[in-house]
């Protein structure tokens, strides 16, 4: 069912008044301050205590252990712990969990994630998120409500996920924290992120080691300009998290550095033969000139989602934006480009 | 002969007082006009009549064939056309080169400039250089003395370049042209632009190739944030500008391009293997670390080059700059990071 110019889906909605975080990091703790200062209330653990006092000081009921997090029945549980450590929180909430609490959680890989969350026989109340946000700090102390201000959230839906869940989340998502919602799945969303994020890491570095392993590192640094600083700005990230976000998404990330590394060398040889590579770039230029994916201006459009269609309705939408969602009701509001 | 805290060399210098320019297209214009702007005399030639006539309207004296460009015995004649008219333009100037004139270039690939200057005869005349500024825009039109502000310029040497030459053209490009110069070889400049500049626009060519030749395009420029936009920014250079600079600088950009693939792939074998690639991005880091190239505002030291070792004493310094020269003297000066 589409209904234009009716009121946004979520506007005022009230469904999400308690929303549990495991871990206060960058972004648990992020979440946790904007949700406390739009007057949700928040329960949170934390493996380590000066940091749960630290949120407590500003408002979050502290949880001594994930079980008394999860006897609160809060609407929402966010999972926020570092990626290595989600199949023991996970277990551990399996364990717990209880009444309608949905189960969601903000890992920057989603495949792996949503894996662990079904072993732990989770999968029934779960919707896998990643807000892309973020900073080079981490921690607690690094967390900052703002930091999710207009934040764009991939929520990620599998055969199973429900659509109340997915509701609820995409309701707290752009309602108390403000941000606005892609839907995909979590092998869609693992590919894309290599493409857009995680090869443009690596290929910032591999831009560094050409220069540092050539005879002519001094003067080429010398001589860098713009293109150098805008292709290796990213490469400034600390090489730790690097690191993990290509190993915690190796499985997408090595076949784009093949298929990188295989037209790189064939441009090589069309170079070292004279033979025409204007190709290479008219294509590049093509795929840019494309682009058109819905910001949260575009044209809006009220749907309301049917128990039997509305993955597939969802999931053929890629470049809209969901930009309100109402648990009661079902419905979504989406900008189209 | 080291000497501190000496009026900068180039100061006072009123060496370079008439100027040839072949060509007034973006940057032949840009030269012209500025040097009409600091009061130097100006002749250029230029293939169509309209620049040339725009050129005479701004101050430019207007030379009907590039013979009479050097018939008016220009302390310095830049040759400014298309790296491909260079070979033509090289051999009408050796055919009308007269008195003193010392010629210079404008090319961005140094070592096929160099090649047909020096079979065109003109080895003995000439010092190549590369003023590393541009816009997306060409022709006389788009000229701007402004351009050039500060720019840098390389300056590159062979075995038989004058060390009268040099020093003209470095206090033309340090005294009314405004800018910086990094002095260098042919071939190490073309290998360093590579590094900064070449294989830099190739590679974010690719990063949009990659996500165009994907199953999930859409889904992925839909989440795309800061580290694509950075990493293809330079894709927005039009397709056949960057055919040209890989093509002009094909035989220094393809062994650059097969390094990268093989460590692109040589990652992904790693990734696959659950091997660690800490390393990768360790290196990447300790290149940028350890940047440290001169600015213009570094300590200052002159030094007055003497015939026999002037060479390898300024290719010995790739990260300093010259920022003032003086013929009558043989000084230049120098910053030091």
């Amino acid at each position: 069912m589409l209904a234009r110019d009716v009121p946004s889906a979520g506007s005022s909605a009230v469904g999400v008044r308690r929303v549990g975080v495991v871990s206060l990091g960058l972004i648990g703790g992020s979440v946790a301050r904007r949700l406390v200062a739009q007057g949700v209330e928040v329960h949170a653990w934390n493996p380590s205590l000066p940091a749960l006092e630290a949120a407590a000081a500003d408002g979050v009921v502290p949880a001594r252990t994930i079980a008394e997090l999860c006897v609160a029945e809060p609407d929402v549980l966010l999972l926020a712990p570092p990626l290595r450590a989600m199949a023991d929180v996970a277990r551990e909430v399996a364990a717990h969990v209880r009444g309608g609490t949905v189960v969601t959680d903000a890992g920057s890989v989603k495949g792996a994630v949503a894996r662990v969350v079904r072993e732990a026989g989770l999968a029934s109340r779960f919707v896998g998120a990643h807000p892309m946000a973020g900073t080079e700090q981490a921690g607690y102390a690094a967390s900052d409500a703002s930091l999710l201000d207009g934040a764009r959230w991939a929520l990620t839906l599998e055969d199973d996920t429900r659509l109340d869940a997915f509701c609820r989340v995409a309701e707290l998502v752009t309602g108390p924290l403000g941000g606005v919602v892609r839907v995909t799945t979590p092998a869609v969303h693992d590919e894309a992120v290599a493409l857009v994020s995680h090869v443009p890491h690596v290929v910032a570095s591999e831009l560094l080691r050409l220069v540092g392993g050539s005879d002519v590192t001094d003067l080429a640094l010398a001589l860098a300009a713009g293109s150098f600083r805008d292709g290796t700005r990213v490469a400034g990230t600390h090489p730790r998290r690097t690191e993990a976000m290509v190993t915690d998404n190796a499985a997408a990330v090595a076949p784009v550095l093949r298929r990188a590394a295989a037209e790189l060398a064939a441009l090589a040889d069309a170079l070292d033969a004279g033979a025409p590579v204007g190709a290479f770039f008219d294509e590049a230029a093509a795929v840019r000139a494309g682009a058109r994916v819905a910001g949260p201006d575009d044209a809006r459009t009220t749907l309301t989602l049917e128990e039997s269609t509305w993955r597939a309705e969802l999931l053929s939408r890629p470049t809209s934006l969901v930009v309100g969602a109402d648990e009661r009701t079902s419905a979504v509001t989406l900008t189209t480009p």
